[in-house]
């Protein structure tokens, strides 16, 4: 019987080349294919949400998988947690209708990006947050941050050389809060996200932060569609995909 | 001039065999002792307030070195913190008075272990927990390590094979939190503590939160003095030194 099973999976992405499967490198799409592979004895292609890039983290990644199996979700949960590695956990499996797309029918993506503002650096947890010694200006940030919601071409926050065929996406919300005192924490969720771009925003919005550009300038790069205006991109250690919608 | 310094030190201590210097290993005290030795140019020895086990972690670790410079705390603090690997972070340094001995005049330890309790393991953080799937009885917990409050003779929470001239400590608080629903955080602070006391008594209350033994089997593992009587010893990576009090 053909079933179509949907992954929720959280990973520390610090030992990956990403999400997505390639030849001779470590990702987590072959870490998982590889464990199914073990328990149903034949190729099985995953279909991520999307990809993350190298060292990102994700929280709640999705990915569908269909195959003609006897075997349950449950089954399915209990055995990839046990053959996979401990930096990769699936949180849930559960077996879904034969049209769910774990791409296509995404609604929304959020993400979570987190850095560490305070004089000295952090030994425990330096895995999971960009260390900025520099005190940052939130609120001249959060003024910067209200320019990304709403829909409009982000084109200025793409990754080079990945260009899509179209830029425009909505932002829902975009929010800073602090975790802990020192720890920044922008959370923003969107219908779709190029590649990047949450890191070449935060990048934007730190310059905002250490008062460099002001929040004025931020929205002249959204509006320039240029990336060369843009601010170096934010390392990828401090990224989370949180969740994704449908 | 001889000067006495103060260091307060953070740590990962995933990567190393404790902090006491050892022949052939990696540790923190070796770390700290060769970037010193670089930027004073003769072997320094460093007194820390007391030893940490392999895999243990600290955010206020404390130590002092006596040395003949004309180096500032401050320079110190700079210089260690561009020599030392990501891990191991100077939080502090200070210049104390000649007399001050990081290991004879603390006052008191503070010591937190953390238990993430939930039906599967994390990938982000795992470095810093101790996983348990079975749900733990917080309660039972609480009513068992108010039976370490106060003076008592801690023998059955002694590592075998580390015996110390006496074993009675004075435990001043003892409390169990939570943090983000899921992660279980106990905190006890008393004026010293024997080798892998902390790690026993989180073995034998886990046992407890289990409901194998009760809150009454407890206080008799206490009394026994007797190691044999006592529970497991939990794992390192959810132990952290968090601070030692002058």
């Amino acid at each position: 019987m053909l079933k179509n099973f949907k992954l929720t999976i959280e990973y520390d992405g610090g030992r990956y080349h990403g999400w997505q499967r390639q030849k001779n490198e470590r990702t987590i799409q072959c870490e998982i294919e590889s464990a199914l592979k073990k328990m149903i004895k034949q190729p099985v292609s995953l279909t991520g949400s999307g990809r993350t890039d190298a060292g990102v983290h994700a929280m709640g990644q999705t990915a569908n998988f269909c195959c003609e199996t006897g075997l349950s979700s449950e089954v399915f949960f209990r055995g990839l947690n046990s053959l996979l590695p401990s930096d990769i956990v699936i949180q849930a499996c559960e077996q879904v209708s034969d049209s769910f797309h774990a791409r296509f029918d995404a609604i929304s993506k959020t993400y979570r990006y987190r850095i560490f503002n305070r004089m000295t650096p952090t030994a425990v947890g330096r895995q999971y947050a960009w260390f900025i010694r520099q005190p940052l200006d939130a609120d001249a940030m959060r003024g910067a941050m209200a320019h990304i919601i709403g829909t409009y071409d982000f084109k200025a926050f793409e990754g080079v050389g990945s260009p899509r065929a179209h830029t425009i996406r909505q932002v829902m919300t975009a929010t800073l809060f602090t975790e802990d005192q020192d720890v920044m924490v922008f959370e923003i969720e969107a219908n779709g996200f190029l590649r990047f771009m949450v890191r070449n925003i935060v990048g934007a919005l730190v310059d905002v932060g250490k008062q460099r550009i002001t929040p004025d300038d931020f929205l002249q790069i959204r509006n320039s569609r240029d990336r060369n205006l843009c601010s170096a991109t934010a390392p990828p250690h401090g990224l989370f995909l949180v969740r994704v919608t449908y």
